[in-house]
């Protein structure tokens, strides 16, 4: 239950074995093509898909580096761990951030990067971190960033490594340029690929003006595929079959229905845990579907009630980030997750408390089951 | 039989599906540091071992990225693809490469690179492709460079990519501050996993003059791993587990005897083509043991050629690079090769060539077999 790497359906694990061919051959080309096509449908977007063999930082990385300049003003939403490391980044690069600051666990309003823009009508772009995996918090007004991008002909781009595959991301429809995401979090595959769209516009500009870098310039991938669906540089693989595969299983659920189970088990951690007495770290308007971050209670010590719920269930969750250490645990709520990952991780964390010698409302379980009666 | 990827044996394919934990678990560490233990005992050295979820294009960038400053002047011996396409990165990172140029399928003589140092004695850093895939050639003056290197104190740099694994390469006693390698060539294992060694004096400079990059941003991997065994960004986890199954087996055999093997399966390739009336690209004192690159003869065409190969005799060699394309075929002779690999390669190119209307003398098999006798 950890918020990524998530757990790998058998199927997608026994993709892995598939033989390991050439990069430069036919079979690869139908591969990598196939995988492209099956991306878009799961990013809702026409724009062109590349597979980075990375990370989801450096596919993070290749969205600055490949259209970021000096001096290039950037507006971004800074309120945890990832977004300040993107921030910093971009500054590091060259590039100007204007941050738009809320305290760990809320959103700066819509109307603060509005303000924002309306000061700097010469943004090159906004970058924004659609879920914060450090604090379990959510940007739910990504479809207006875009509308006011597309109204200052500003570059959007979306980092959705963390909720890509578990909570509503129309990429055309809200306008992003540049969407981001990696194989091991909603999306339920092993780490190491890295897929992200970039619409025309945005190939366009970056095939005019290539970074002076060579694994991470965009243009050359560009260029593989156009003439031959295939990577700069050798892929990885494996881990290409087993996405090829994580996507089937996807399109076979459906996006409507796999976003809606994800929020039918989050509704059921939130009320759960609320009637256990636990509160959300987030704020309720920041909430995020795909990462729980949840507030210790007092006299509960975070190495021992991990360490209970890792050894006495086997139940893995993530520890806080940075100054939240100690004081919030997380729960990825992400690609498998079902009625039996939540039963499982609640009955969990109600019986950890219990052996922490503090105790928790025992209608908590039905709570979370009258939740689940959906799936 | 491609210079890369190389066939995978089944142990290292089976460990793919190892269980995808937290890559900030103790069971990671540990697997991180044998890892990293047992690439040291495959490099011949004390330095510090990174391994980058990338292609080894990632990490020869890394090695330039992390060391090359504006202006730096770096003596890079040019002479195929991809020690072009390194002069290239260097210049376009903003460092200021003075090529040593030989025709393609020669080195340029070690004098040569001697003498531009004399005229450049602020040389920052010397960058060697050991082994030129392109074109199937290796420098047999490695350790001289080493020597050189150290009397000037500049770095040196090894890009041994498609060939460390395959042929000598003691990092330390040639004086190598960094070497690179990949995952996918005669190590024997899949693609997407590249390891770096860094010497301590290297680490340092490093450490005191990062670049404005994330990813591959060397001293966060030096700060994860001396702090926590970690890597700071999500691992491709399946690739971890089969490299390191891969070097089990390369220790089991040890490397005296898989270096012994690979150049007795070399000359059995090289004097058995030779007795078939085929000359190889590289010049004598330049020719690799691990690529072998064969000029077709008046009347081959490649394209029926390698057809034929790869359909009637489930034999795959590459073809030419660049300007190479249709004058050369290159077999891989990495990882895995033995005496059967060499046979059916030796006797499918025989028959191929029968197919194509010309004759080869008979005798090339025998030749072959003699001449694999030791294994």
């Amino acid at each position: 239950m950890l918020p990524g790497p998530t757990n790998v359906p058998n199927r997608v694990m026994n993709a892995l074995l598939s033989p390991v061919i050439n990069h430069r051959s036919t079979d690869f080309r139908e591969l990598y093509k196939t995988i492209t096509e099956k991306t878009k449908r799961v990013f809702q977007t026409e724009s062109e898909i590349v597979l980075l063999t990375t990370s989801g930082t450096g596919a993070v990385e290749a969205s600055v580096v490949n259209l970021i300049k000096k001096n290039d003003k950037v507006i971004i939403p800074v309120n945890g761990e990832f977004s300040t490391r993107l921030a910093d980044l971009i500054d590091s690069w060259g590039g100007n951030s204007i941050r738009i600051n809320a305290p760990f666990g809320q959103n700066p309003s819509f109307d603060q990067l509005e303000e924002a823009f309306e000061k700097n009508k010469d943004t090159k772009a906004v970058y924004a971190v659609y879920n914060e995996t450090s604090t379990g918090t959510t940007i739910r007004y990504m479809d207006k960033i875009g509308e006011l991008c597309g109204r200052y002909g500003s570059f959007f781009i979306a980092d959705s490594v963390s909720i890509l595959g578990g909570d509503d991301l129309p990429v055309d429809k809200w306008n992003i340029d540049i969407c981001v995401t990696a194989s091991q979090k909603a999306l339920a595959a092993p780490p190491g690929v890295s897929p992200i769209s970039i619409n025309a516009r945005t190939k366009k500009y970056m095939q005019n003006n290539p970074p002076p870098i060579m694994y991470l310039n965009l243009s050359r991938y560009f260029k593989y595929f156009d003439e031959h669906y295939e990577t700069p540089f050798t892929p990885a693989l494996p881990l290409f079959y087993a996405f090829n595969e994580a996507l089937d299983i996807i399109l076979e659920e459906g996006m409507e229905k796999r976003i809606k189970r994800h929020k039918i088990c989050s509704d059921a951690f939130y009320s759960s845990l609320n009637t256990m007495g636990l509160t959300p770290f987030a704020a309720e308007d920041a909430r995020s579907d795909v990462v729980i971050a949840v507030n210790y209670l007092k006299g509960m010590d975070d190495k021992q009630f991990r360490d209970l719920l890792a050894n006495e269930f086997k139940v893995l969750v993530a520890g806080g980030f940075g100054n939240l250490k100690g004081k919030v645990f997380r729960i990825g709520n992400m690609g498998e997750v079902n009625r039996y990952h939540v039963m499982r991780t609640i009955s969990s964390i109600a019986s950890a408390i219990n052996m922490c010698g503090l105790t928790v409302n025992p209608e908590a379980m039905s709570v979370a089951l009258e939740k689940l009666k959906p799936l």
